[in-house]
């Protein structure tokens, strides 16, 4: 064993401990009770979350070892998600059925497999293993944000509608007028660049052709989209795709997600609060965010156009580290492009499809992502709920159009 | 106030206390995370159950006197089940969300419920309000039963399958000879006669016409139910109402609820355990119970049949007092009509609708029964989720015919 | 062969000769593509019924002779309707798609089947024989009845909402004052007795004991049941059964299934036209019928109260035989009950259930009415649609509480 | 105006005449039972392509005239299908309903349009008139496939399995050796050129990149899908995308749409058939043709390639106007890209999107093809059922996933 293998070893065993904390901290003030609410099919109890996350470090990390004992064989089939190549689970909407295990019992299951990563990091160090812990982290990070957005919609099912978090001061934010930023044209590269973790999804790094566009220099605001509402974008199906006018109709849509009918207030994790005009709008469904554009007279970017524009931007902003957990209005006075991390997930023109010549995982693991490439939209650019170092300018996220409980707003594009 | 009133008025006390605190009893081993289970749209929390139970001294016995003040008033909108002239009511399917109020702030509520009526039993005791601390109690009784068998399913949905409460001890009965008993014929008086406590539903008593007919013995045993299925109850259409035959298609039933594939053993409120033979088969819906007696080339009892039969027969048996919450085998040596109280709600011949000359309760509490006179049939006879003071000859149970997580058989009958 | 049973067999030949032919006159005005025409799973096509009545003589009468060789074997998948011990079916809400075989082909396999069954009744008269015939005459008559209300519905479902008949001329009645007649109390005899076609279900004739009531002179009409909706009916919870408001919720009822908006017209067989006050209100569901009677302070007969009225009571009427498929305004100057038969099915307050001692014919036929006995409410008295020599005093009709597209209306009753 | 208008209006005049006479012509067998079938809500019956097809002459050609009267304003909401913009219309699924207007009206409609088109054409030759009857035509095309598609789907549902046409000869081809044709690769232009017809959604021409890739020579045959099925494939979920798998769980898919179940004999328009094992695999959804290129080791093609391989190839092969709408073994002998245009329409890897800078055609016609660009997938090249003088390289059909009752099969693709 290297010197230099040893560092590997100890940063990733330092950042292990980091993360799965951040998890905890995250469901401090959450009960039991809270922690295994299911309010929808899609979204996931917080024990569940705490436990799933601890699975896959013991499937994948820990179970690399034969010799390895699972806690509890029968806990194989509550916690696996959707790794048909690992056996079969329990159904998904049943998530909020499991009482038992117990959230206690949960907790100890988190201590049991940190206990035994970190001792195993401190024996071994081999690539692979470094690997597959930061996968990982970086898979439990993606569930610290599911946690946060599938409690808000707990939350919000609840007629008292409680808050999760502390109140935050209103903002006397001025508007930041909107102003298009002309972007690369012709061949550029996208893709992971090699250096760092990426997901599978993100590779192979390879050459794509930008069209002459521009982008706008922050996200669509609630004041902006508020005139949409009112300006009767809801009553007009010639704004909306053929799927979206449906799903409006069927749904009874009037507005994002978590507004309260008087159009003038929301709810948000830290309870009902006055709809901020400079903040960006938020909960939209692609739909919604794609009809907003066409009322706009403008477009949502393609993927391709937004990382290429991220790409050398630091990463920095209203992000999950900052435990606001609420998107925050653009700074007046930057003239840049802002708001590219954080705040709110960007819905792009792009359906979320493989790279040219992407190649998943080997194994199991191949099971990630891949097979999700159909019907859904590619976000950009993380949350107030995405860790910062979660968060990378080739990172792709996706939802299907009709998702409306991640915190996904959007940017406007133009053909130039 | 006379001393009679108040004796009256100090037994109710007792009678409300006792009541209350079996509830409670009722749950001692459920954790929070247990007590917030929905399993199915049918079923209810347990804290729900709690708490409702408790709202229901509040908007019927407390909130006579209009300076009441609610605990929190929004409270009024989660814990209302069905009275649509007191106000609008949370969704009964989305009753598992509710993670706040937290179980903690139920029991505390009860406990604020306890006090207040206890307090007014002290100082008041006119006839009316002892009726509805009644009332209150025997609908606490109900939800009692539903807690347990809503607990039981909700555990069934488990993989892990947890046990509420010890292992029961394998019983080494004998069987009990199946045998039939002429009953009356002719003009009889059913409906409850006029002393202590009924449901409207039980009034008014009246003259109904029995025709020839004999009842089994005993109940319907586990031995003999699981010839039924050897034999091809589950796949011969001739046997089954249309319905029925509907259901056993599209729900894929091939045995009693909670028997496991193996048709060896079964979930009960103790874990899974060996089928005991001679115990009386339970969790059959209508459906079944009706095949079953067609296939026995037999008939269920009409309730009038039943009622006819338990006159005057002492209220005793496996019921809820003997925390066995599990059927038990008949006696044997015992050469009488056994098992008419506890063990299994017995389903009848009998679509539930009114008595003739039926009169709701007046307001609201008129909701309780008559409005769901249609789509049901009755049962009779209480099961061992049933307390004994709660049970009587004149008592309609009654459930939709798909309905099988109650604790429900059958006794055979027959013309002569 | 006797005599006697030739002229028995000539009575029956020259009936089902009729019988058959009315069924043909009843489609006249109507194409092929009218005949086609599925509106819902409930519904059938009028060439289905064509056929299925068809093969009904094929398969019950035709092959009692093993050496009947059907017109196409697989036709008896397509027209067996829910004869499970015969074979199985074509699936129900599927029977619209059957283009093919084509109306000229199920006019020739009818052809077909009368010259084969006239021939059988030339030379054979046993009375298995021509009881067989008598029930498919009753069973082609019910299905003429299906055939003009399942148009009826499908005509109202194409927007141009096409007529089948010739318009009605507008009426002049008076209104008709309501008034209760007392019926029998005490122990009755109902059920068939014996003389003449009944079905199994309205055996066997038996005892039953009839609690004081009355009877109103004449069916609820258009006016009455509008103050009822003016008043606001449907929007008032306390009047209906729950599952009732559950499905005046969800299906937006607001009137009567085949009301105009305005309140003022409604779609009848003859096209849109003028709502007659006087006229009995007709295509309610039994839970319309039981909330009117609720709000109108009285309640549903019973069948066997109906049935005691009726008997004896010659059977004459706004029947079929009228060709005017409207129910029609009762007559000014009749004072005792008047519209026993026809104009509209009475809902009772009666659940479809056996008569005491009910054993269903055998074999298939069995499951002609039996396997129903779940769910349904009894309707008595036929309608506008039903043919006179198919309606009796014994009569039992069925539909599931929710059915709105038969002419069922109401007659109130009362206890006294 | 100008000879050469003259001649435009009169090649435009013929061509109108030549493509409504066919529309007839592949009706010519059909009853019009037949012709109203509508199997499931994405199909329509054919009597409704009829009088749409007509009704969008009616619409977007006749109407341009302000004094044009419509043959019945109450057809106008029959046969909108969705135009939102130029008002409400008839619910998709119950297209079936509609008997009036019958087959004969419809007949006379047509008729009607047609002369009233013909008189237009021979006094108004604006370019924008001769546009609108183009772009008329290419729809009344597209709805003749959709005719055969739709009849094929619903006289499958018929269990006795009607035939569109008459038998097909079994054909005794050999099988054609896969091999993979190298493709261009850096930037090429795809999109319509401006020359002809186009719709919106293939403009506007524009520069992609191409990867570097191979194409198959030929499509997927019915022996090579068969080894898929037999190997498991639809056993196997490592195969599958993840909502494909799901839907092969839900719908119980085994083998493609119109296979029997013995693999050896698939439905066809001219009723059931052998397998041909040199045939084309056809009546596959993308989920199918993704996971069989995933199990061959290979991928489909993405839509620029697939157009890129296209242009300048002359459109010939098995199109409709061949008249056998059945899929035909590629030619032994012939060593280049075989079958790009018919047979089957090929599923690429490109989900349906605007192309960069696209604009719907402008007012209601803009309606026409961008609002479904969501969640559906491009196929290229035509099927049996398209006509020759409808396809073109730059086409773009598409369908959702789910898809099985079009022509559609695949060509591999790979990377190089």
């Amino acid at each position: 064993m290297t010197t230099w293998q040893s560092s590997a070893a100890a940063a990733i065993a330092a950042r292990f401990h980091r993360v799965r904390r951040c998890t905890l901290e995250l469901c401090a003030g959450l009960s039991a009770e809270d922690l295994q609410l299911q309010s929808m099919p899609d979204a996931s109890p917080g024990k569940w979350h705490l436990a799933h996350t601890s699975w896959f470090f013991e499937q994948f990390v820990l179970g690399r070892d034969p010799a390895y004992r699972p806690r509890d064989p029968a806990w194989h089939y509550l916690f696996n998600s959707y790794y048909q190549s690992v056996g079969p689970m329990h159904a998904r909407p049943q998530r909020g059925l499991l009482s038992r295990p117990s959230l206690d019992e949960v907790h100890d299951y988190r201590r049991r497999i940190d206990d035994a990563v970190g001792e195993l990091l401190g024996r071994d160090d081999d690539a692979g293993l470094l690997e597959l812990v930061e996968l990982g982290l970086q898979h439990e990070q993606q569930h610290q944000e599911l946690l946060l957005t599938d409690i808000k919609h707990a939350f919000w099912c609840n007629p008292l509608q409680p808050a999760y978090r502390a109140p935050i001061a209103a903002a006397d934010a001025k508007a930041v007028p909107l102003r298009f930023v002309a972007g690369r044209e012709g061949i550029v590269e996208i893709g992971h660049r090699g250096e760092g973790f990426a997901f599978d999804n993100e590779t192979p790094r390879h050459r794509t052709l930008l069209q002459p566009h521009a982008l706008a220099n922050r996200l669509v605001t609630n004041a902006e989209y508020l005139a949409f509402v009112r300006e009767g974008g809801y009553r007009e199906p010639g704004l909306w795709l053929s799927d979206g006018w449906a799903t409006v109709q069927r749904e009874g849509w009037r507005h994002p997600l978590y507004w309260q009918e008087d159009l003038a207030s929301e709810f948000t994790l830290a309870g009902v609060r006055a709809l901020d005009p400079h903040e960006p709008v938020c909960h939209l469904s692609y739909y919604e965010a794609e009809a907003f554009a066409h009322w706009a007279g403008a477009r949502l970017p393609t993927e391709a156009e937004w990382e290429s524009a991220a790409q050398g931007v630091a990463i920095d902003g209203n992000l999950q580290d900052a435990r606001r957990f609420q998107p925050r209005a653009a700074a007046v006075g930057d003239t840049g492009l802002q708001q590219l991390y954080g705040d709110a997930w960007e819905w792009t023109a792009s359906p979320y499809i493989n790279y040219p010549g992407f190649r998943p995982l080997p194994g199991s693991l191949g099971e990630y992502n891949g097979k999700f490439m159909c019907g859904q939209w590619v976000l950009r650019g993380g949350s107030c709920a995405t860790p910062r170092d979660h968060i990378r300018a080739s990172y792709r996220n996706f939802f299907p159009p009709q998702a409306r409980w991640q915190f996904a707003g959007l940017r406007l594009g133009q053909d130039r």
